[in-house]
């Protein structure tokens, strides 16, 4: 048994921000949440914030009590944000609230400008002759809705995606897209856009959605349109990224262990609140929680995975050096908002384990989904490789994309109510998963 | 009788922005609203786009059938913007959200940087010893709520009107405070502030809520903390700004008019659709509604009123010009949300008249508040001069605060239902109060 006392001194020192705590695991998920994002703010892929982040990890994640608490570095080709400014300039002057792309070309310090194009979709904006948008700027809008379970963001992510480099192959000198979003909020939502090899990365910017309707708005009128554009970030090669990962070990390690991830990096604009430091506050709390009985059966290992949002780097990199083996995998990358459904990838011989899940997650009022389980990003390269079980917990979506990617991803977006509610419902998870003897196996 | 058929051609080349309209008089406050924010832009006091303003207001009235439209040029102390940055540079680096407030002092190109000394209010500040700021930046918090009758910007305002003043007495280098507005965006309040003959401007500028947060939870870890400032806008003399005004005469000259206000300028961050260019929407559409059934018996006339951010230069330029005799002052200068309350200063004699106002809003919901009314900015210094009877249409303040003075202040914020409600509201006031045809008095 830990020494309390020691205990508790070490967690005031530990955990400037931490609020009163009434019960030391309880307010576990809060004190991530409020640590990552106070005491280390955004936390950019290849970053120095990202580096203090792992640091951060790792003193955190010891201070709870986890064993095995491991970093291992990786390096990425990143993108080092420079200035990121946009204005129309035609048919009247108006500053934009702009932010650029990861992976956005480089404009000159004193910027591009140029006529825009106005496409009302990608399909219209793929439908344009090559060469049609030589020395233009290409605007790409778009009809995002608000879903409970995101499903948006699949189909109309594609503009930011796919958009800046089809405008490239069709000659525009840059791109400003509609920011992939469902708020009416003066703050653009970045991401990550691709070029392929061949492809000319020009520069490509996200507006938020109130500029994007004026910009429609000019459009409609039929007016001549011209905007600048300076966005002085730079792609960048061998920047050092990292995971970091931490056991609570099971009564019996020779099971294969319970996988459970979240990401430590964030984009710059805001502090990665809900995007994803909720999610590293909600696996680990949850996991803390699933042993207030005693050691579960199996170890239940988390992954705090770096440099997720240029291309989930560090769940590639996990996944390429451990050969370890796990029977299930889990992730929490979706915010904060309440849990309403559970999802399952589980061998037929599994269902009554899923059965069993889904009953201790009704009464929360959590509904059984019937699609596939798919986990997510930071651990979907381990369920491949390793053909691993998946439970999903979904999140309710309704709003998180008006806060995805955006400045406004700030601790203040998060009611520690649904936090609570996530803890709890990992925990059912997780004490059922960890503690099952027979064989877990995934969907066919 | 206008000649339909070309009013409506005429319309439909100076309104591109215009809805389809159904009722032509009926989306006046639409268009006008969209064409101000879509085809000016933000109207800062003093600039290049309040000049533009001024000239599209002179169409756009001409444009709607008002008599002798008329610019009325003045000159007034203005602000440039310049560069706006500040950073959190310890504990930990952050980029802030940040506006420089009018009147601000100016920094260098490069900044200035320095101990961050945190006052959770406006009081806190003022019982700093005198020189304990010497060489440092205070920043002030504060605890504005909500309110439906927008009551907390008065006291809470001074934390930006008056905050600055006291910490360059203090002998601080620059002052940020907390946005003065309830809402959780990463958008920052701007506003006016003062420094009286003999303090020195020092930088002073407004962070956002989420900003101010993250500043409070530091101070309370009891951290050091330093902060960057760039603040290189200028206090400007002699800059062009103007009122424009405009008639519906009416059926007997002899009697004394009704005047009713709005500002035509607005800040810069944003485009100004709730302050104020729904104001201008609002009364210029009631005022023509009011006269759908004939002309009214007393003129009205409609003040756009210029440089109201900065000091309530237009209105009080206007009192100080005309000497024409008003009977009745109205404003419209917070927001477009419904009317809820009606108010008014009127002598015992016209008790009566104020009860069939009272008993033509009842029927929209519209309740009789028991305070004193008092227009506001734009026609007080004509009230006060006059000594004018008033009626105040007082919105739902509510949310006003979450947008006011933000870059959030744009078209999409206002609900075209409620825009409505509020001409309907207005339309009903002046079809009483331009067809009284006994004298109209104040409140003694």
């Amino acid at each position: 048994m830990r020494n309390k006392l020691c205990a508790a001194a070490l967690l005031a020192s530990v955990f400037p921000f931490a609020a009163q705590a009434q019960d030391p695991v309880g307010d576990v998920a809060w004190d991530i949440l409020a640590g990552l994002t106070s005491e280390v703010g955004p936390r950019m892929p290849g970053s120095e914030a990202e580096a203090r982040a792992r640091t951060w990890a790792d003193a955190r994640l010891k201070a709870l009590g986890f064993s095995n608490v491991t970093t291992e570095p990786f390096p990425i080709r990143g993108y080092v944000r420079g200035r990121d400014e946009a204005s129309l300039i035609a048919p009247i002057p108006y500053k934009l609230a702009v932010t650029a792309l990861g992976y956005s070309g480089t404009t000159p310090d004193k910027g591009i400008d140029g006529e825009v194009v106005y496409f009302s979709t990608l399909d219209a904006l793929k439908a344009a002759p090559t060469g049609s948008l030589v020395g233009k700027i290409a605007f790409i809008d778009h009809a995002m809705k608000r879903a409970q379970d995101g499903s948006g963001y699949g189909p109309y992510g594609q503009v930011r995606r796919a958009g800046p480099a089809i405008a490239s192959a069709k000659g525009a000198i840059g791109v400003v897209i509609r920011s992939i979003g469902t708020d009416s909020h003066r703050n653009p939502h970045t991401g990550g856009t691709t070029f392929a090899d061949g492809v000319k990365p020009i520069p490509a910017g996200a507006v938020s959605n109130p500029d994007a309707d004026l910009i429609a708005r000019i459009a409609r009128s039929g007016k001549p349109m011209r905007l600048s554009l300076v966005l002085t970030g730079k792609t960048t090669d061998n920047l050092p990224s990292g995971n970091v990962f931490a056991d609570l070990p099971g009564r019996d390690p020779s099971l294969p262990a319970i996988l459970v991830g979240c990401h430590l990096d964030s984009w710059d604009l805001g502090t990665g609140a809900i995007d994803d430091a909720a999610g590293c506050a909600i696996i680990t709390a949850a996991a803390l929680k699933a042993q207030e009985g005693g050691k579960a059966l199996r170890t239940i290992r988390v992954l705090w995975a770096g440099s997720e949002e240029l291309g989930g780097f560090g769940g590639k990199a996990f996944a390429a050096k451990h050969a370890e083996p796990y029977a299930l995998a889990m992730e929490s990358d979706f915010g904060a908002a309440k849990v309403w459904r559970v999802g399952f990838s589980f061998a037929d011989a599994n269902k009554p384990l899923a059965d069993r899940i889904a009953a201790a997650l009704s009464p929360m009022g959590i509904v059984r989904g019937s699609g596939k389980a798919n986990g997510g990003t930071d651990v979907e390269p381990m369920i491949e490789k390793q053909k691993l079980a998946v439970v999903d917990l979904d999140q309710d979506g309704t709003h998180y994309f008006d806060l995805h990617h955006t400045p406004d991803d700030t601790l203040d977006k998060v009611d520690p109510a649904e936090l609570a509610q996530n803890v709890a419902a990992w925990t059912q998870v997780l004490k059922i998963v960890a503690n099952e003897a027979a064989p877990i196996l995934p969907a066919p």
